[in-house]
């Protein structure tokens, strides 16, 4: 599943193999894992992983051969070969490894600073000091600035215009995608499974970042790549000096995020929404399109499409300042007691 | 009126050219734009664009010689040429770029690091990593760390102390000023137009970012350079790290502005103003001299000198802290419900 | 006091040199001046300064020999040659200056990107276009991207894996440190004293950042270094992506800082403390162990071990869901009025 661009995969992996490295009894263990997946993206020969009850449908309807399942979920999942264990993410991550043993940085050829295997479009005006991998595709007539960097495999459409010092991986970008200076796209994203003695175990990321046309992204913004699918942003958005965009992040079309603001892991940004300045979007949330996100507030729950929202926890726009004039009038006459 | 050490102007421009490139009718119409330009700074050949009455004075007090004007604005318009059209700023950012159309990303010389046609000052420290444009003129005593980037026709001071990895373009600064480490400067202001089709138009930004002696710039901050004027930041203000400062803010001499804060388009914050950590200022108010913005504060209205203000949205200090006395009396004794 | 890898100390300064500089009478002062320092790590030989009176016991307890004490705090101090100024800070500033008189910013050689003076380890992966100044020691097995710079006297662990475009300065990291693209390490605190005249003077910054094993950096991040004592980041430290951790902070093995979660000055984070998005930490506060901070939280006193605080500012999570839910309940029925 990983994109071979940017993931190199050494498989089969025997389940045997995957067992002793774990420590489990690898007794009657048979079958060969050909992947790493995501339930709703797993073929049949892949290995994914459950350790909440309300994914067991998912995991049961995905093609998924093997499972690596806590032991009290075991029971739930059908017709699968299960490995049962109590750490099933870490174990998910052991696999990872073992798939994808390749280094985590970028390899960069040594010799130039644009690899000779590297393919650049027409028209191209790169300047000598950027620094372009191995298998990345430049588009025409696309400009990259000063000390930016391109990491392998990175595909970039035509007419793209990366600025200073930019630094690129593990991302493919549609036509007219302009990049400001110091944005940081396609690192790793933040994911880690604490295991019992309390070190942070890192999940390796095999995602990608997928950029659609027209887009803009700010000065010394983040975007990180996706953990198993990609973070995805859509065609026409705007988005603004420093922003935080988290792994598995999507952005629909024409969306506009102003400067400081952020979305947590695996949220979606309906289309043509607006997050204001420094406003903040907790993960694994679904904003409408046209939603509309005020300056600083703070969204935990869903938020409908076209709707306004204000205030850290967010709240209809209406309510918030039915609230803040109520507020003011209550404590008007009372005194400062703190 | 943009700076011609950074922007090149192909003037004039044919009324008539305009009207056609943006499909209206060019059939009476005589005439030569020089320039594009704000209200308040037009000459009697500018052509500057109104979509909001409430600007219809400032345009008639103008010596602007073109008006873009809305149908419904275009009889308010006295004395001018008048081009009535239902988007006004669209055909404006198309004169801008007839005017002005070179590539927006600054071209900085292939051949070497240092452009032969930079003025480098005496007892210059600038790292053979660094990037270097022509017609920058570097002043004397002047450090340039590793992979910085100084654009074509930047003005650095004297003493002036700019940090690895920093890129700065349209900018000018005065003595004593320090940039530290990943900071970006003068890079596009967040400007657009989004026109009937849903498309976010970029509206080209021809202004600088003017910069006062002794003034500090944090790591990783982000100022953004003025769209038609530009932005200011005073002499003896000090910007913390990850500081976002948008188009056309103006910074009064001796301000402060804490980490992580930001301040939207067009705003001005007074001399000795001090904005804490994570604030954030809205677009377009006016900040008084030396007052507070307390850490996180959301100022949505302009703000007295001196005064202190807390809480998003902001309020007077005094008030913030009874607001927030009262919320924990009223909530004694009251159960959670959500 | 400061770390001889970093910082070339120039003593001793004689008092009466000091003196003079600082325009006080020098008339009968003996004594030569080794370092200046904080009370608790002050020497005998050393200099502190105190500008208010709740320090005058650790002013006396230490063993420092010189104290720069406003008048009125003068006659608290005893057994110290102490010189009575109305600016003690400034006055230790300038003493900073004499005694550490070399430039800011690192000097990098300049002939080649790495240093014949740096020390590299075997098996390292170190890009051509990265900088690596004299006296660095980088461990075996580290990776280094390109366009880092990694400035003099930097010691990196083993197995570091520096990511494209960081920046790193008096730094000394322990094995497997994982730092992402465009992460700032090192440079200067924000640390300034403002004289008579409104001018701030900038208090030069001699620490260092200690950074411990397996900890994760993410991208764009800003740590500064610590004004006299050292900025200090545990072991299995998660930290996210645009995070800010100023002068002096101690972040506490296994904490995790999410994406554009700040922390002030000196603040102390406990082990496995977890601060969520876009949180803010003032200076000068204590974090338990474990506590738990909520997005957009906004920190002013200190947390006890163990606690969940929500809300700016801060309070613990049950109180604050019930305020909100009491405020929804409030506002119902009422109007808007503002």
């Amino acid at each position: 599943m990983a994109d071979p661009r940017f993931y190199t995969r050494k498989s089969p992996l025997a389940l045997a193999e995957l067992l002793k490295v774990c420590g489990l009894s690898a007794d009657e263990a048979h079958g060969e894992i050909q992947d790493v997946a995501a339930p709703e993206n797993a073929g049949a020969n892949d290995l994914v992983f459950i350790e909440n009850a309300k994914y067991a449908e998912a995991v049961n309807a995905s093609a998924a051969g093997f499972v690596l399942a806590k032991p009290e979920l075991a029971g739930a999942i059908k017709n699968k070969i299960v490995i049962a264990t109590p750490t099933p993410q870490l174990h998910f991550i052991a696999a990872i490894h073992l798939l994808y043993p390749a280094a985590q940085q970028p390899n960069l050829d040594d010799a130039k600073n644009i690899s000779p295997r590297a393919a650049i479009g027409k028209n191209c005006n790169i300047h000598p000091t950027a620094v372009i991998g191995a298998g990345a595709e430049i588009g025409d007539h696309t400009v990259i600035g000063p000390h930016a960097v391109i990491g392998p495999g990175v595909k970039l459409g035509a007419h793209n215009d990366i600025g200073a010092g930019v630094t690129i991986s593990h991302t493919i970008t549609a036509d007219h995608v302009r990049v400001l200076p110091g944005a940081r796209i396609g690192q790793d994203g933040f994911g880690f499974v604490t295991n019992a003695q309390g070190q942070h175990i890192r999940m390796p990321q095999l995602g990608r970042v997928m950029i659609g046309a027209q887009t803009e992204i700010g000065a010394n913004v983040a975007i990180d790549r996706g953990a198993l699918a990609d973070t995805a942003v859509g065609g026409n958005v705007i988005i603004d000096n420093l922003v935080q965009i988290a792994h598995n992040v999507v952005i629909g079309d024409g969306a506009i995020l102003v400067s400081q603001s952020g979305v947590a892991g695996s949220s979606k940004i309906g289309k043509y929404a607006v997050l204001a300045a420094q406003a903040g979007v907790a993960d694994h949330l679904d904003i409408g399109d046209f939603a509309q996100i005020g300056a600083q507030a703070g969204i935990m729950r869903d938020v409908d499409a076209k709707a306004r929202i204000m205030g850290s926890p967010g709240q209809p726009v209406r309510e918030y300042f039915r609230q803040v004039s109520m507020l003011a009038k209550l404590s008007k006459g009372t005194k400062t007691s703190s």
